[in-house]
């Protein structure tokens, strides 16, 4: 990390990158957010593919620039696809995000996320719940985190440390590390939270943005300020969630570099 | 049910105790309306769960505070779980409700609605079509429903006794009856057959709102009222069918307990 | 083709049919896709129903109005459904359409597209890259093409003739061809590509269009007009994406024969 520089400085240039690069990201997610996921990927500058079937999804994960993982409705498909894909990707060293929704309580996919960490994710996001289950602890309440960020600190830590991941913890106060730094991303809203898909589609936009920088810290944290900037312009002019799902794919697709900086909060902890 | 209150008081209790409780609602449902449901759940109140997958389905239905099972789109995944999470809810106590979507000509899902009901639902909602062909009878085109609810009438009140099930029967005037009391629901508005998954969404909200009234017929009717009166005030700020959706989601996370009570067109049949 | 008439007087029949008519269409399709795609079908006037799973698919499309099967993610319940329908569509002279998803680098699904052919398609929609690798050349990235329109006229006409089918290259400007008459339609707006389901949905419209007109081509036509011509009225009340979107629902629903013949941009080729 370039200490010379401000954050707020230094997550411009991955917006930029992506802006100019327009990176592949395939994504094999939940059935609940595939199409607002590959929205918000399109109005961020990104190009979704949703290539997630047994037999190809190896294939494209060796030559996306991104792939993210989303444990949300693993049906028998997605069981198959998903553990070829990782393998891929860890061979080919594409960058890849596990996203461990919900697990904790449920059976089959705490143990599949739990297989899925000898491919070493590139970064793996979650709420508190979620981290603190794949650490090890206990789960949440389906999609609900029952824990604050700060409680799910030591278990991002510990996984960032044990697997050489970005760990990035979903909250009021989003929390980035690699293990050593620590990054505070404080934009977003709580409408946030009333929306399908909104942690899975910031999901998605890691994946994105892992290929804009060589630190994968940067870049984890450049996707969380973006889709949150964006988010806090979305509900200025919303009346309700509704409203702000659409306001928030506009202020995705219309923010500028100037906006952006203007408005991140970001803070090493 | 409380004769001394009107219906439209009634209604009120349920729609306080969801904002209070927000119960958690495990959706099976088809792919093509989870999205939509899920976020109709949050904008009513509740909180979603699409937790479908055979080997968790059961789990959760034991802990869930609402169970939606919708036939929609059954693919190899929903065959396995469904009836592995209807029978855990009939087990655990967990109130459910069938939405056997264009049963009745197609053969699968009219066999797997017809064999969901040894699990006695708590709520049945469809159009007329499907409530006579579970009852027994032809069913209609799609999800068209090509009877009028006036003729569904019966077959909604010979469900309901055999099966002790509240079935509501969707139209522009939507049939309530547990098979010895039944209820009408005026509101409503006819965009909502413009849009896709309106009915699913609904069925979805009788799920969470069967926790939140000891009578499930009260509950059911809540849940008809408020997701109506919504899209009537949705439907007058709207230009189509694309905006009326919009505006739906916002209008259900607006609703007041007056606006609703002044809105609410409900009586006894 | 009428050639004592123009073009754009030629394509307001089949989408004054189309109102008249509300025809049923079966859409097996990607589950990224299949809510907006239900959501255009409405919104255009036809009927959807995404009867998609094995065992319902061949009865269905042995009654429905058109059908649309969409390559985008290919399930297993989708690998079996999907030659069950192909095959019985033909059997029974349903009108359907073949939209080829990112066909090319991409085998399982390119080997089944192929195969699909023997069941001749009524129409066949895709980007270029798409319809170049089903006559057998070098496919795309993901859904995005890589070749021009004009680069992909040869195959057009190749496959066109070679299995009866009416041809349509997205683009630009759209090639439509029935391997001897060819027209141009050059509607449309550069954001439709900023928009998941775009194409998947003008897919939908063309299976909805087929069963309008005698003439396959014009009722192709037809399709890409009115989605089009809504497309831009969208855009031009538009600040970005996500309202766009909302918007083409609202205009599509909107369009009238007038408002239709005034904006048209068709002409042979």
């Amino acid at each position: 990390m370039d200490m010379t520089l401000s954050l707020s400085t230094q997550v411009i240039e991955p917006w930029h990158n992506l802006q100019e690069n327009t990176p592949l990201v395939q994504c094999i997610t939940n059935t609940v957010v595939q199409s607002f996921t590959a929205n918000i990927l399109l109005a961020a500058g990104a190009s979704p593919a949703m290539v997630d079937i047994p037999g190809e999804s190896a294939d494209f994960a060796r030559v996306a620039s991104g792939l993210l993982i989303n444990l949300g409705t693993i049906n028998v498909s997605h069981q198959l696809s998903i553990p070829e894909a990782a393998h891929a990707a860890f061979e080919a060293g594409t960058p890849w995000v596990l996203d461990p929704v919900a697990i904790g309580a449920l059976k089959t996919r705490t143990r599949i996320a739990h297989e899925l960490l000898q491919y070493r994710p590139t970064a793996i996001r979650g709420n508190a719940s979620e981290i603190i289950a794949l650490a090890g602890g206990e789960g949440g309440r389906g999609t609900d985190a029952t824990a604050s960020v700060e409680a799910a600190a030591e278990s991002a830590t510990q996984l960032a440390r044990e697997y050489g991941s970005v760990v990035a913890v979903s909250g009021p106060v989003d929390l980035i590390t690699d293990g050593e730094t620590s990054i505070e991303c404080a934009n977003g809203h709580e409408i946030l939270t009333r929306v399908t898909g909104a942690g899975c589609s910031l999901g998605a936009c890691v994946a994105a943005y892992l290929s804009t920088h060589e630190n994968p810290l940067i870049a984890t944290a450049a996707a969380h300020a973006t889709f949150e900037v964006a988010a806090e312009k979305a509900q200025a002019k919303s009346q309700g969630p509704g409203t702000f799902a659409v306001n928030l794919l506009d202020e995705l697709s219309l923010l500028t570099a100037d906006s952006l900086q203007e408005s991140v909060k970001i803070s090493q902890r």
